[in-house]
């Protein structure tokens, strides 16, 4: 303290302060995670609701946590939907655990810095020991070596940034300026991120083509093949084609070993976006779909998605780490250490420099549910689709979209006769009152045209009586709408 | 369940079990708090060893969470280097605080996205509320609209993708071939994160011009000017001009209203890079020194540096933001939504779709110190680097590299008559002694050829005690090395 202010100002909360409090916030954790399946999973909320009861600024004095904690309770959770409760079938689940909700308080409370190993060894060693133990229990080969990030988004960044750095040697000293026009491929079914990373990278939309998918919504390899041979015909560079394992809107699976077959031939990169499904090649009886995944020169798999491991946790898995690190390394001089030749500098693999210890909770999670376990479990839920399946198959006026693929089922309600346009607007509003009952939460795509039903099961807490009754609210939905039109 | 797997295998931990362990783990990190300064700094473990004591790969069967908490203790903590710890002067001090980890243990908990606002309401109106809360602390205009990124690395990244979407209105489109090359401007003394921005967005090294800073490292308007008459002249497009108020050696303050009036002549974006000191502005002693930065299109600003927010929580002001959406706004199907005209769906500012709920540290902190309260600690620590600056003038032998500025000091011992090399050995000499002491911990930089140390204060329960112990270790060791040599 300098003799200007006040003894005692300087510190934090007292740590008696935060152990009363935070046992609180314990208690109501294990209580929210026992009781979550009594909220609506949707927020029952107007847009601007929940701002408008804090205050507008910032209080000029302190006030106490426990007062936070009451907003938090009264005015936070409220407003929240919830990814918890086990008949949230949205987008993917991203779903934690008890295991991975202690990895993060645990992390946050020591707050360190994996960037480079000095700034916290176990940390740059727990994530190479967590990303190899999930590469084993991927089955990828030893050479494939993973770092993580915050959302697939970045990790196909930093692939997509690698792959151009191949395709154009001299591009980390000149940039894109001046040189031909290079190209990404991706089925049209492919995640927006690839496309963002297109933009990013400064490739330009034109950059990205698109390929055609079959009925089952997975690319077509004649017609990467084409398009390939036709840009290279016109002069365009080729750069790196993207292969979904487990697409967003039907989870289904591009046929990897004929794509990496063309990828070879064509010399270019191939990445795979497999952040949800790639889970799946955990499970014996599900590995064999991911055959040819090994023929990548990158991957990236969400352990924040259907790995029970809570956000944010994006695992990119690249077999040439040190292009990887070609593309993105700049060591400022107050970042070198003594031991930067012999330890791994996460910092380097990517575009962010602050990197928490995200490893702890992944450790965690393999830990405390096994191997065998975490496979026995997304084999519940691919079963739970497989028999979600067969109801939509069976009941009259309903039909599925796309095959049933890992635990994501697309399907709707399309009664004989009705066109498209009051078949679509029918299966929006069997949509919105479904979540509006707050007992599931559904999302939608639109797949040729047709506006579809998505539901993605993968909550550590889902039962098949969770589908059982998000499958009645979907029917009684369909039927009480059908009457009123 | 199916017929197929066994009743009572879907799940996760049951939550009494979470709770016990949660609570023992609250104790832990209530005593570790209390008790870190016992611990040494400077984890003493050699590359290699924490991992060593891991088993090679996952079990197959899940262990128990006591045995988890156990490893922790005695194998990852031992290789933890404690940003918690009051003497950890390295780098910048990503402080975290007691309200900011309760944040993120609530935050984990309810592990919900903030990509639009259907996936969870309040995380995106607490966030919106939290930025502009931060916003008028800050004493920014109404115009400045904030987004939480992950680290400074990915807010300038995100800045300067939008001011080269602005410099070049197709680039959205048809990538940066054949454009004429663009540049991007900063002080020899900024951070590489710029650097590295600028190979992400395909401009290349040639793109970035590093501008000579002056004696104070402070970047040379003159200069800037002089490069940008040359490069129009040369047919080079300039893109942008980053001005660092706080840079990472020195924390110098580039002079930001000259550089704003430049930028506005040119008509080229400003992204002001204040990831460490900006949190400086909330203090009405030192927010004259910020005079200007109102001029800028966006600044970043760090809670996790100096503020007392866990990582990660980088914020990223911009006075465009309809244009940073511009340059990354890609809405597939599946995120549609009926509220997306009426809110704001924060995906779109950058390129992670994936958003952890991560305004709820910020706005713990905010809440619970207070604006003055937070104020009053930041200028502590000012005055604690104040007479740190002046003890180094008046010790023999010792000497400031740079002026002190906000809680940063750099100083290195350099004996009259000794040469260059032998003093930047020393020097690294002295910097190892003190950080193999366990008993404080500082990091170095290179000034114009000194090797220099850097001392940072901001850790929340650093007092002025922990900085004259911190000095007392300097000189002996100067004193112990000269002896010895």
């Amino acid at each position: 303290m300098t003799k200007n202010t006040p003894i005692g100002e300087v510190g934090d909360l007292p740590p008696e302060e935060f152990r009363r409090i935070a046992h609180e916030a314990v208690d109501w954790i294990a209580d929210y995670l026992t009781n979550v399946e009594s909220l609506p999973v949707k927020a029952k909320v107007r847009p601007g609701e929940v701002r408008a009861r804090f205050p507008a600024s910032a209080p000029e004095e302190g006030e106490s946590l426990d007062g936070a904690l009451a907003t938090w309770r009264d005015v936070i959770v409220p407003g929240i939907t919830h990814w918890n409760h086990p008949a949230f079938f949205g987008y993917f689940p991203s779903s934690g655990s008890a295991p991975g909700i202690l990895g993060e308080m645990l992390a946050a409370a020591l707050n360190v810095n994996a960037m480079v190993w000095r700034s916290s060894p176990a940390a740059t060693e727990v994530e190479e020991l967590a990303t190899d133990w999930l590469r084993q229990m991927l089955g990828l080969p030893a050479d494939f070596e993973g770092v993580i990030n915050d959302t697939a988004s970045n990790s196909t960044l930093y692939a997509l940034a690698t792959a151009r750095q191949v395709a154009y040697p001299d591009v980390r000293q000149t940039g894109l300026f001046g040189q031909p026009r290079g190209r990404i491929y991706a089925s049209d079914q492919a995640h927006s991120s690839v496309e963002k990373a297109v933009l990013t990278l400064g490739l330009g939309r034109g950059s990205f083509r698109p390929i055609e998918s079959d009925d089952a919504f997975r690319m077509r390899p004649e017609a990467l093949r084409a398009a390939l041979e036709e840009d290279v015909a016109a002069g365009v560079r080729p750069i790196a084609v993207v292969a979904t394992l487990g697409t967003t809107s039907t989870a289904s699976m591009d046929p990897v070993a004929e794509i990496a077959r063309i990828a070879r031939e064509f010399e270019i990169w191939l990445h795979v976006d497999s952040a949800y499904a790639g889970s799946g090649a955990i499970v014996p009886e599900l590995r064999p779909r991911f055959s040819g995944w090994e023929g990548a020169d990158s991957i990236v798999m969400n352990p924040h998605k259907w790995f029970f491991t809570p956000s944010d946790c994006s695992v990119l898995f690249c077999r040439h780490p040190e292009q990887l690190a070609g593309a993105f390394s700049l060591v400022p001089e107050y970042l070198r250490s003594a031991e930067q030749g012999s330890t791994r500098s996460l910092m380097n693999y990517g575009v962010a420099l602050g990197r928490r210890f995200r490893a702890l909770k992944l450790w965690l999670v393999m830990r405390t549910f096994g191997s065998a376990g975490l496979a026995r479990r997304l084999l519940d839920y691919v079963h739970m689709a497989d028999e979600l399946a067969g109801w939509v198959d069976e009941a009259p006026g309903w039909e599925r979209v796309a095959p049933a693929s890992f635990s994501t089922v697309v399907f709707r309600y399309a009664p004989a006769g009705m066109g498209l346009d009051e078949t679509n607007a029918l299966n929006q509003r069997i949509l919105d009152r479904v979540n509006a009952s707050g007992e599931a939460f559904l999302t939608h795509t639109v797949l040729r045209g047709k506006m579809t039903l998505r539901m993605a099961i993968g909550n550590v807490k889902t039962t098949r009586e969770h589908v059982v009754h998000a499958w009645e609210l979907l029917r009684d939905a369909a039927e009480a709408l059908s009457k009123a039109a």
